[in-house]
Order: structure tokens, then sequence, then C-alpha cells
């Protein structure tokens, strides 16, 4: 892959300073960009690399590009313009299209125009591959899945049966997609098993990450709504609601039930208690547990800050006394109080 | 499937109220219920949707079912009935009987009656696989393993070497199952392994959830007795002991050679330190770190509640003085004391 | 295999104390070692089973070898010792070398010699397998992948394209390394892929554990060093760099460009925020979360000791008013002050 710079520029809607016709076969950072590399800044922070970047060119703001000396893309979102840029120089090799010889394709099942079946594969009765979807070696489809269009699922996925994906998903190696949710009714000091009727129904242009597990609902279905992305080793219970465009980071878990908003973020490890609501927008920081509802957009955090340990431990045992440090100040309050 | 509300009482044990010969198609929330459809009321909770629901009746016990207008099922323990229906209701397909032609069974294996054995799974030399159980497409069992009857292993499931499952054991996708424990011996900034010459046994009618992982035991085995259930993303290290009839909720971590008690619960994100004992019936709140042995029953928890980010600063902060509080205060008591 | 006292000693670089003709066939704990078994001792705590084990010998340091009344193995690192002899009884049945019918090896793929590879393997196009390499079954290897000499993959791990691994690297299952780094730029509401450019570079003697994951690099590579241990449903987020010797206990989470460098330790369930630098030495307490570099080696942690759930909700909503008790502490203290 190589393009000048002018022909960039025009794909990402930039504005070009200095040479258009120079060539461009890579994306870089700053600091290790070479001769023959874009590079980009979106973080001013990073500023000062810009003196001694060898980059053909920098994707950059308006407001940073009096700080580059050399060629530029001039665009308004330098990030969102990396990212597009990334994709032009994407190395992922490509599979010939078609069913592998050793995939397993059963009865009654449906391929769209370009569909890629990996060695391997299991694609059950009666499910629907859109046209130019790619299924990985190894991973098994259960029967009555519909995926959607121009679709990736890496290889080693799994899904069970009668899962709906939209169009333009990715999902990497080990996700399993439609297990089982955990409902059991106690009895007698034994669980007697929830059947889990419903299904797990995705959006389009979602992303799901290694070996993360999104189980079917109870009664009702689990659904993952529009361009939600959601990391690795992320835990979703049956019949969780993922709101358009929220993202989850790595180590996750949802409890059962749970309605998460429009444009959330959870970051690594967060957990959310079963049956509650979030709000849109709510940003929930790292490894916070949430047990109640929230209403109101905003960020929120439980937890405390690392400490060494030796003083950690200090903080931690006066901590169990919480209460009662509470009451004396209340007790020596009111002393001074009688005195005032 | 369908059947008369006759027969589904007859099924649970519940008395009918109104007409028996009523035809029973399926199963839903009280909310989304019609005319075809049984529904459930456990949580008095949502009495409310008793009055709108359209439900051709409702499983229900005696203390609310004056709050019911239609049709009835009146049984002592409305969810434990709600969960019996499900299964009877249950949409999972059938996989056809017997061993596909592009699975791999070893020398030596012995298949009971009633096997599936789906498209390319493998079972390892000398196996055994119970009668009517069922080893999902790209499974991976290793050699030795014995596997009892009805057991349910979904696709993607790898067993190691030696592993012994019992009746009626039901396994979801991605889950690992003998993995080598993680025992190494320092040794001058490198590590030595400790080779995992255990196993690990499961009982009876055990759960184990979607890319949950158990390790085999270094010296002696690591074991799940019966009635256990657990949910997705869950860690078991080497040795670990988990008693009848405990639940673990998705993201549960537990360290080396921990034993847990019977009826414990442990909810999500919860992690145990190694070599601790739980007594039977500890429940341990969602996200709790237990580092000590706990000797009593009864409910745990650390960590503190979410809070708005930017109040949560604030007491994170004053967290790590909170010696400096504590001692502070005890200064000032003693002021106070002394003009007592 | 049997061997004798002496042979062990000779292997281990031990003294025996006793009859070195002693045949070995097991290895197993004080408590429970038969005649027939070499136990070992590295703990003092367990000095009193000294007295009731029936094992033929024990493995022990020069400092407790005096309250061992039978047989001994005497040697400096009695535990280092314990872990060489486990791995002489390591009883993990061996694999038939060679390729099996039923793997998938593609075009351009390398073999060293003695190299294994299970049934329903695959091995993408110009991958190159080092010298008694074994591939379970199961695995899928993409495309361009460089694995070292003597490395054991377990069945049903996957290896995206471009991976490279050093020699004695031992991935157990469900590992899936060098998926997409969660990299995505905002974009009006949706999110726009950053294509994950680089890929993971892994050194000699890795062990990487059970459905652990391990992402590429967005433009430079994820990298692992030698000698690194990490154990089940870790999460290693793109470009983190781990140092030599480092160690992770299960679900660990670490977020992208981090750096955590040499000999250090994290606990379970620890998390580390991204962009950070951890210096060499430093050992995390479990469930920790780290959200700044940190300088200095020694122990950190965070979070609060577990509770019963009842007290814990006092402390837990006296923690949401720690600021106003700590200025109305400082308040009574002015008061104080200005008495004095």
């Amino acid at each position: 892959m190589e393009l000048s710079l002018s022909e960039l520029a025009s794909h990402l809607g930039a504005e070009v300073r200095g040479d258009g016709s120079t060539r461009i076969g890579g994306v870089a950072p700053l600091s290790s960009a070479g001769a023959n590399d874009v590079t980009f800044i979106a973080d001013p922070a990073y500023r000062k690399q810009l003196g001694t970047t060898l980059a053909a060119a920098v994707i950059v703001s308006p407001a940073l590009v009096d700080d580059v000396s050399g060629a530029a893309l001039v665009v308004d979102d330098a990030y969102l313009a990396f990212a597009k840029t990334t994709q032009l120089f994407d190395n992922r090799p490509c599979s010939p299209v078609g069913v592998h010889p050793r995939a397993i394709v059963e009865d009654g099942v449906v391929l769209g125009d370009g569909v890629t079946i990996g060695p391997g594969a299991v694609v059950g009765r009666n499910s629907r591959i859109g046209a130019g979807t790619e299924i990985g070696a190894g991973c098994v489809i259960g029967s009555d899945c519909i995926i959607g269009d121009d679709c990736l699922l890496n290889a080693n996925v799994t899904l069970y049966y009668g899962i709906s994906i939209g169009d333009r998903v990715r999902v990497q190696s080990g996700a399993v997609i439609g297990s089982d949710g955990f409902g059991f009714a106690p009895n007698k000091g034994k669980w007697e098993r929830i059947a889990q009727l419903g299904s797990v129904r995705i959006g389009n242009n979602v992303e799901i990450g290694a070996n993360t597990c999104i189980d079917r609902g109870a009664l009702e279905d689990t659904v993952i709504e529009d361009d939600v992305i959601l990391d690795n080793l992320i835990q979703i219970a049956h019949n969780v609601y993922v709101g358009q465009g929220s993202a989850m980071a790595g180590c996750v878990g949802i409890a059962g039930s749970t309605r998460i908003g429009k444009g959330c973020t959870l970051a690594g490890g967060v957990g959310l208690a079963g049956h509650l609501t979030l709000a849109d927008g709510v940003h929930v920081m790292g490894m916070t547990l949430i047990t109640n509802s929230i209403d109101e957009p905003g960020a929120y955090a439980s937890g405390t800050s690392h400490m060494p340990a030796k003083q950690w431990r200090r903080s931690a045992a006066r901590f169990k006394q919480l209460d009662s440090i509470a009451k004396r100040l209340q007790k020596l309050e009111k002393i001074q109080e009688g005195k005032a």
C-alpha cells in the first residue's frame, strides 16, 4: 500500500501543507515514524516531538499546525483522521473467498455473495450469512442464526443457536454469544435450572472483544444496540440492554437485566449489579462497583486510590472504625457547641 | 410444544384456578405475556402488573393468589415452578445422536448409549462418555477423561487429560477444565515450573459458565462438589475445593488451595486469596476481596459505594489521611477528658 | 516413572540422608505421601507434619533437616528442588509426533524437527513452527507467525497473524494472542476503528494462562519479555510492555501502553490504567487499582478489607462523609489551639 499525500488528504478531507506528491507507505508514531510514514498529533502534550519527527507529514488540527515545521495534513479532528488512515494501511491478511473444503456447512444454510468460511468452521442448520462476511477458522455458528453483511468473526468464535447480528460487526477470537444466562431457582440446597428461552440481538457496527461473553436472555432477548464497542473478557449477563454507542473496556461485568443508556463509557474492571438502569451519558471510572441505578449523566467512581502497602494497612484498619470516628467527632462537636 | 393448564399443573404439583383446558404454548413475563402464555409472579413488587397482564394463567403462591383476577396455578414456590415450566418450553435445538463424520474419536474411547459427538470435536484416547451425553462441535476432550451421563458440553469446550465429571453436568462454550495450575518456584529472577500432577473432579448437576477456567491440582485434585453452579469468566485455581450447592456469579476469582463451604454464594467479581477456608453459608457481596478465612456464616463485603467522581476524589484523598484523622481525634478526646 | 533416592538427589544437586537405594515413584504433600513418594517442606509452618508423614523421603533445607526423622534430600532451596522433582513425574500424555491427518497446514508453512500438530488444528500460510513444538487440537495459528522451539500450545489456542513467540513458551487452552487492540476514535456518537497495525512479540520461557488475551499493538508491538508468567483470564491491552521475569495472577487487567518493569508481581484481579510506568520490583496486592505511575519498588495496595456486611454498610456510608469529617476535625483543632 502506497499513496501520495494528496490522495491521502483527499480521502481524509484534509488540506495539504507541503508537497502533495510525497509518497506515503505507512503510519507510525511521532517518535518512530520514518521518511515514508505519515504520523499524527492529537494531544498537545506530544508537541515537543514535532521538532524531531522524521515523518513525511503530520496529521494535525488547525490549532497545532503552526508547530509543524514540515509537511502537514490539516484537518479538524486529527485523531479521527488518524483512525481513517490506519484503515488504509491495515495489514490483516485476506482470506480466500468461499467455503473452505474443511469447513462444515449444514443443511439449509444461506450464504451471501463473497462469504468466506474458514477451515474447521461449522455453520449450523438454516443459518444465514450476509454478503462479504468472513467466518474464521474453528468458529461454531449454531442453527438458525442470522449474521449480516460485511461482518468479521475471527477464529474460534462461538455463536449459539438463534442469534441475530447486524451488519459490519466484528467479533474477536474466543468470544461466546448466546450462552445460557445464569438463572436458577433454589430448591432445598440444590438449584433448578431456568431454561433460557430468549436470545441475543446485536445491532450494526458493533465490536466484540476476545473471550467476551454475551448470554442469551431468560424469557426475552439480551440486546446490544448499534455502534456499541466491547473490549476483551467482558461479561454481559442475560437480558442486559446496552444503548447505542456505549463503550466498555476490558474485564467489565454486567449482571442480569441491567439497562445501560446511550453513549455511556465503562472503564476497565467496572461491575454493575443486576436490574439497574444507567442514564445516557454515564461514565464510570475503572474498577468501580455500581449497585444502584444512576439517573444523572456524569462521572462516577468507587474504591480508594493505591498507596504503599504499609500505609494502606493503617488506612484500611481505620476504615473499619469509621462509624465510631464519625460519632466521636459529633460528640466533641456537641461539647464544643455547649461551650460556645 | 403446547399443553393444557391442567397438564402443566400436574407437572408442577400445582392447583388450577380457572379453566384447566386452556392451551399453554409458551412462558413470558407478566408485562409481555400473550393469551397463549403462562406467566409467574414471585416478587410482590410486581403485583401491580397482575391487573394488566394478558397471560392465560399466572403461576402464583397462595399468599398472592387473591391478587390474580384470571386463571392461576397455585403452588408453594412459584419461582421454582416457573423454573420447571421453562424447561418444558426449552427451545434448544436437538443435535442428531451419534458421532458426526467430521468428529475425531481416538482409540480406546468408550461411548454410552445415545451419545452425540459434534463436528470437529476431538475425544482423546481411552476417554469414556456416559449415556445421553452431548459433546458439542469443536470441543477437545483430552485422553483418559471420564464424563458421566446426560451431560452437555456446548461448542468449543476444552477438557485436558484425566478429568472426571459426574452426571447431568452442563458446560458452556469456551470453558477450560484441567489447565495447568499457576505454580512456579522463583529461581534467580526466573521461574521454575511446578508440573501440575493432580486433576479436576467435578460432581453431579454442576453448571460451568462460558470461558470459565478450572485449573488442575498441583499434587492433589481441584474439586467441585455436586450442585455447584458457576457463571461465566470465573477463575478457579489449582487445589480449590468448592462445597456442595455453592454458587458463583460472573468474573469471580479464587486463588489456589482455598476451600469454600456448602451453600455459599459469591456475587460477581468477588476475589478470594489463596489457602483460605470459608465456612458453610458464607455470602460475599459483589467485588469484595477476601484475604482471611471466614468461620461464621453470614454476609461479607469490602470496598466503598459509588459516588459522583468529583466527591469521590475528595473521599479517596481523605482515606489516605485516615490514620492521622483517627489519631488527631484521639488527641482532642484526651484533652476533653482532662477537662471533664 | 520410578527412580532411586540417589538418582533424584543427583538430579537435584541434593545430599542424601538415609538409604539412597530407596525407590521413589511419585511426589505428594506431607500429609498424604505414601511409602513410595518423596515429599517436601518449604514453609516451617508445616513442621509438625514431619512427625507423621509416611513419605519415603523429605526434600528439605539445612535449616529444617533436624526435624526430619526419616530419609531426607538436603538442598538449599527445597521449594525449587520440589519444582524440579514434579517435572520428573509429569503425567501429561505424550502426543504422537507429526501432523495429524485431520490438521490443516497451509502453503508455505515450515515445520521444525519433531513438531506435533493435533487434529483439527490450523496453521496459516508461511508460518514457521520450531523443533519439538506441539500445537494442540483445535488451535488456529494465523499466517506469518513464528513460533520457537519446544513450545506447547494446548488445545484451542488462537494466534492471529504475524505473531512472534520465542522458545519454551507454554500457552494454556483458550488463550488468544494478537487480537485487535481496543482503539477507536469518537465520531459523532459512533466509533471509528483504528486498525491495529502492530503485532505481539513474546520472549522465551513465557507462560500464558487459559483464556488470557494479549492484544496486538496499534502502531508498534505489544511485548512480553523473557520469563514472564501469566495466569488465566488476564487482559493485556495493545502496546503494553511486560518486563523480564514479571508475574501476574488470574484476572489481572492492563490497559493500553502501560509499561511494567522487571520482576514485578501483580496479584489476582489487579487493574492498571493505561499509559503508566511501573518501576522494576513493584508488587501489587490483590484487586488493587493503579491509576498513576509508580517509580519506587515496593508493595502497593488499594481498597478496603472485608467486614460483615452490616458493619461494612456503616463504614461505606461514612466514607462518603470523609471530607466533611476531616474538615470538622480541623475546625475543632483550631478552636483547641486558640485555647492553648
